[in-house]
């Protein structure tokens, strides 16, 4: 049994646990103050880490202090630094100290709400904060528990996706007449929508094949098409099929396209197909009068979903849902097992949000969107989102101003998506140079970014947003693009 | 905009991170110093929360110190108290400064490990602990990384069910030659299971009616049969059925039954049937070479997933999952965005975890394991199963010496369900008396039990084992509950 005991075997005593994680504290604080030392991209090679740990667990206890020594040594050499202000890949992952003092609060209480009588302030905060969060982005009522709607946190976009459709599926089968009629389910989205609406379909059943993926064009700004929407959906009435739910987005990833949201919410009103709204990115950008257009028609959708884990200053993982009817939902997520039966949950006054995910467990997630609104204030939100937004315009100025590049599309929100022109007698039409271009800046170690693909066009998306980006490291960055680009074009 | 600036909107200053982090520290630590004096079910009535709480965002940044005393004043009377040493409901959700710690590390950095290359670190822990965990378990090779399987972390059972049963979904789809053939698969579990895998049998399109509850009995202790199964999924093929999957449990919830896994494996063989293990609960006990018996057979099963985040230490969320044949789920559950491509994963040399699960982001939860096992050790592991599973023996004892209770079954584990004995007179068996005990034991806010249904027969369930219960909480419990059955009885 090793030297353990009754007397020395305390893993949550008060005094130590204050002990060490100040320790951890000031070692992720530490973390913050370096971290533009380390370059940005992970440099290991695939396997590194086995290499540097035993194979298998120790059989006694070891000190903090040893394994925080092997975090600095082996843990953060192998990671790419999403924190950096140097991070320009993807989204941008916000943390900040309000979504971490949430996260310490979730982690510490560590209540698992899966019903109302289990910890009734986890679910309460959630419906209150899921409010406060859809007055901000100004939904209409419908989409509130003020109204008659509601929402829910969840982990990720696809488990939202995965929710929405289970529901919207399971009322349609209803209607059918059962679930042979799977086959006939179609969902659209656009060749811009994230992929991780295909995966959901698949997941709950709709054949692959069911899925339309409706093209988008450049002269369209990639943004889907309420005609050809519209001629999709004939085509496959016509063919038998029932058109089950539409995705729009507010912010692609590739490019950071706008969907049109009322036109789009006509032809799914008309033809009775669910409308989902994944406004995971520039959802947040939303809050701010000026931006608030993006969403205009919402109210003719059926739910939406926007990630404060993404530009909103809320540490991983954090997804709003909303959607207008929460019982299509719990219709087709609910359970009632005899161990959870409760009062509370039979008086029907309660939410019970085990019945509006995936999951029957649950972190206390709302505290942390709750501390960082309050936090910050809707005024400092607000600024964030500017501030970056205006950052994302000064980096477009400097490849607008350089003749030797070009902005691909035309910028939205803080993606700016740029390439260095291709020369007339490129075949591949500069997808070489610039597929150069951003590995030269990602193996300097100094910044790092991504790509894509739209309209045939590869692209290098530049996504502005990180807590710590200030406008300095957004000039450094341009003056690396140009010293790589420089160079590429001298040796080509 | 408020009265934010460039200037003075720092949200994620390391010398303010440092400072507000280390007053949550100190608050969670208070919590935990004065977790006793608060009754561990909230006694909250449905709404109690917005009626204190303002009802939309604030404008302005608020101060911590007014956000912590609303903790406080405002969701503290609201949790039930999963920490408090006197909860004994549903199953524990340990938590322990080691996960507390790797839970902040995990906040702190906020990397998105969806592929290898978005943070190779994060990858590769998990795969190394992993099979850490794995071999812990003493699972064969065959499930793990150093052999030909592989594990991954998921957040909840439901999620690693929907992924194994999309996996193998997938796999028979493709063999029947269509998504047309989805009405015919069968998924087999039986009435003790955790009613999770019919949730997510559902959410990946198996028609409720193809989900067989195969029936146990008092008489084999509520573990699945099987001869019955094996009859069922004769009676399926008889009946142009396909049988997919069937998942045993280790450690059920009502009562913490085990399912003959070398028995129900053979079966499972011979049919080519999915055998999944559940030992969400008492796969932790499996460490401990006394209880390792118990997953005897798991050789033939195809998966496996249990959760550190119940009974072994690790602050919600974390469940593991270990499969024999990862290609399957990534066969299932894998997309190749343009954005997301890149040399590592070209190379087929890194493992990229998005297509090991739902989601496209992940949290870096491999840190928060990793620094539990190291932290603790086997030896004081080991020890804090048994020493639960010795406080629940005693709590056993106690019930088997006053002649006015019963246990309802065997005790397994460190899960004691009894009752008080139902008079010959009582029509219900004693329901309404048992349940009458429970509300007396829940409301007096002194311990906070849950209930099942066995067999038809209500049992009180005492789940011993949160991090802080000691010795003489489990006196008081007995204490308390001798005591209101004691008033109940002489006013019945």
């Amino acid at each position: 049994m090793g030297s353990a005991s009754k007397n020395t075997f305390l893993p949550l005593d008060p005094v130590s646990f204050a002990d060490e994680s100040k320790t951890v504290v000031d070692f992720i604080a530490d973390y913050y103050e370096n971290i533009e030392k380390y370059p940005v991209q992970s440099t290991v090679e695939p396997g590194y880490l086995s290499a540097r740990l035993p194979d298998s667990a120790p059989y006694c206890p070891e000190p903090l202090e040893d394994i925080l020594k092997d975090v600095s040594d082996c843990i953060i050499p192998g990671l790419t630094h999403w924190q950096s202000p140097n991070f320009f890949a993807y989204f941008q992952a916000n943390a900040s100290t309000a979504g971490f003092l949430g996260e310490m609060l979730c982690s510490g209480f560590n209540v698992v709400g899966f019903n109302w009588i289990s910890s009734p302030a986890a679910t309460e905060l959630e419906s209150i904060v899921m409010d406060w969060m859809g007055k901000l982005l100004m939904l209409p009522s419908s989409f509130l528990f003020a109204g008659t709607g509601g929402g829910v946190l969840h982990g990720s976009t696809c488990e939202a996706a995965v929710c929405v459709l289970a529901a919207t599926r399971d009322k349609a089968l209803e209607e059918l007449g059962g679930w042979e009629h799977m086959t006939k389910l179609v969902v659209y989205a656009s060749d811009q929508t994230h992929f991780t609406f295909q995966k959901a379909a698949k997941l709950v059943g709709i054949p692959p094949s069911n899925f339309r993926l409706i093209e988008t064009s450049f002269s369209t700004g990639f943004s889907m098409s309420p005609e050809i929407v519209r001629s999709a959906i004939e085509d496959d009435i016509k063919s038998g099929f029932v058109p089950l739910l539409l995705c729009a987005t507010i912010g692609t990833t590739p490019t950071g396209a706008v969907d049109p949201i009322r036109e789009l919410g006509k032809v799914a009103m008309e033809f009775k197909v669910w409308l989902h709204i994944d406004a995971a990115y520039a959802g947040s950008a939303c809050i701010c009068p000026e931006f608030r257009h993006y969403l205009d028609g919402v109210e003719l959708a059926n739910s939406i979903s926007m990630n404060p884990h993404k530009w909103f200053l809320t540490n991983m993982d954090c997804c709003c849902l909303w959607i207008k009817e929460p019982n299509l939902l719990t219709d087709s997520l609910s359970s009632d097992p005899e161990i959870l039966r409760n009062k509370a949950s039979r008086s029907k006054e309660v939410v019970d949000y085990k019945d509006w995910q995936i999951a029957l467990s649950r972190r206390f997630r709302a505290l942390k969107l709750w501390i960082v609104i309050r936090r910050h204030g809707l005024a400092n939100l607000m600024y964030h989102i500017r501030n970056d937004i205006a950052m994302a315009k000064c980096f477009e100025a400097f490849v607008r101003k350089d003749e030797r590049f070009e902005m691909v599309v035309p910028r939205k929100f803080a993606l700016v998506c740029f390439r260095l022109k291709p020369k007339a007698e490129e075949e591949d039409e500069g997808r070489e140079l610039n597929r150069k271009l951003v590995e030269a800046i990602n193996s300097s170690g100094r910044a790092f970014m991504s790509h894509a693909v739209a309209g045939g066009i590869y692209v290098i998306r530049c996504a502005i947003g990180t807590t710590l980006t200030q406008q300095h490291h957004v000039d450094d960055l341009w003056k690396l693009v140009q010293e790589k680009a420089q160079t590429l074009l001298i040796n080509n």
